[in-house]
């Protein structure tokens, strides 16, 4: 059941779910907080009243604070902000744990890893060293607070050269812009192809964007230093000149 | 339904399975090929005959050849003898891939795996990676041939001591024996704690027996090399000699 869909503009946009769309009688709620295809972002969170907010953060988890009191279930992949991946890292609120059909596999149970204290399976060691050492690092820079920050300090960078640019354009719509995967065409294909091979020459790698979208996507996930960021714009002004 | 067992002993023997014993009717007939608590090992595989055979070779594969071709299914955690824990393998014969019951969720479907090939779920990289290298490093080394008599010239050292040996005994029956795990027994729970002591502070660490079994139980995965062993037989030899 499909609450709100910002299909009609290709995903550019998060739809603005009013009181009322959602069914009082409904198990949960689902979104997902950062779309990396489409570039997107819940820059404030849906009031779901007393349905359970479900969220898949795994693209933007760590990026900035989050009112986990919110949300029913959180999960995230570790791959984009958290560590290697192998490790799915889950927030659930008690009151939703224990309540699965009978029938339900034990290892998709989350009462068996409460229970068991996350070692009912044997668990991916090394995947989980590093993330602790990661939020480690993340306390020691600062926190989220810090990292929400970082990350605006970065991602403007890169939206506000779109902005002003002649050649690029951002595709989505500023107030639902990701800090982590910023999407961009030059509204030609066989421009974004020609500046993805001259970018990639630079060592400005993995910038050709997801096939539904086309163009480019330059993904600036936490561990992208500031330095990286500004490279690109530079190039990306060089590239700009050099079309004129 | 319990085929055959060894529990009358503590589990130090496995039990023969002789050829009607297996109903033929049975969906499957399921094994452990080496027991990492009780240290036993099946030297040869029993003849399950149109029964497919589902063995857990989590603690001893890569150690010696296995015909493949008598499973129905081979499955085994990397974190004995392949890699980094968080990554299972698992060989299924294609006549058994594809009969799910409907309701089973997708990712306990082995036709959801063989379709994406192994790429289904966002998969542990690192461990898949040093998998590689292990696999890589094993045929250059000569292969699961030579992981055998390596193996089999590793554990004989302790089992020959233990055999000869008039304070330590070996737990398991001499045909059944783990090339993986060497569980022993002074016979005083005293001595034992002495033992795993003083064998801690020469760096001979992890000897303690699981509580089911007690004493000492000596690992010696792969990666152990035959220098470890050396030691620990060394060190056993001397405190032998202490004790009279």
């Amino acid at each position: 059941s499909i609450v709100a869909s910002s299909e009609d503009e290709n995903f550019s946009y998060i739809p603005e779910i009013r009181s009322g769309m959602i069914r009082p009688d409904a198990d949960y709620f689902y979104i997902v907080s950062n779309n990396t295809i489409y570039g997107t972002r819940y820059a404030s969170f849906p009031d779901t009243g007393t349905v359970p907010l479900v969220a898949d953060m795994s693209s933007n988890i760590l990026s900035e604070p989050v009112d986990v009191s919110k949300f029913g279930i959180i999960f995230a992949g570790a791959q984009k902000n958290i560590g290697p991946a192998g490790l799915t890292v889950v927030i659930i609120r008690n009151d939703l744990v224990g309540n699965a059909p009978e029938k339900l596999p034990t290892m998709f149970n989350y009462q068996t890893h409460v229970d068991a204290r996350s070692m009912f399976n044997t668990p991916p060691t090394y995947a989980v060293y590093i993330a602790g050492l990661v939020f480690k690092k993340l306390l020691n820079d600062g926190g989220l607070e810090e990292m929400r920050r970082y990350n605006v300090e970065k991602s403007s960078l890169l939206y506000d050269f779109l902005d002003e640019s002649t050649l690029f354009t951002a595709t989505v719509d500023k107030k639902d812009r990701s800090l982590m995967n910023v999407p961009f065409v030059t509204g030609s294909s066989e421009l974004d192809a020609a500046f993805i091979k001259a970018a990639a020459e630079q060592g400005l790698v993995n910038l050709k964007g997801h096939r539904s979208v086309g163009g480019m996507r330059a993904s600036i996930y936490n561990a992208m230093p500031i330095d990286g960021v500004k490279k690109l714009v530079e190039f990306m002004k060089t590239f700009e000149t050099q079309q004129k």
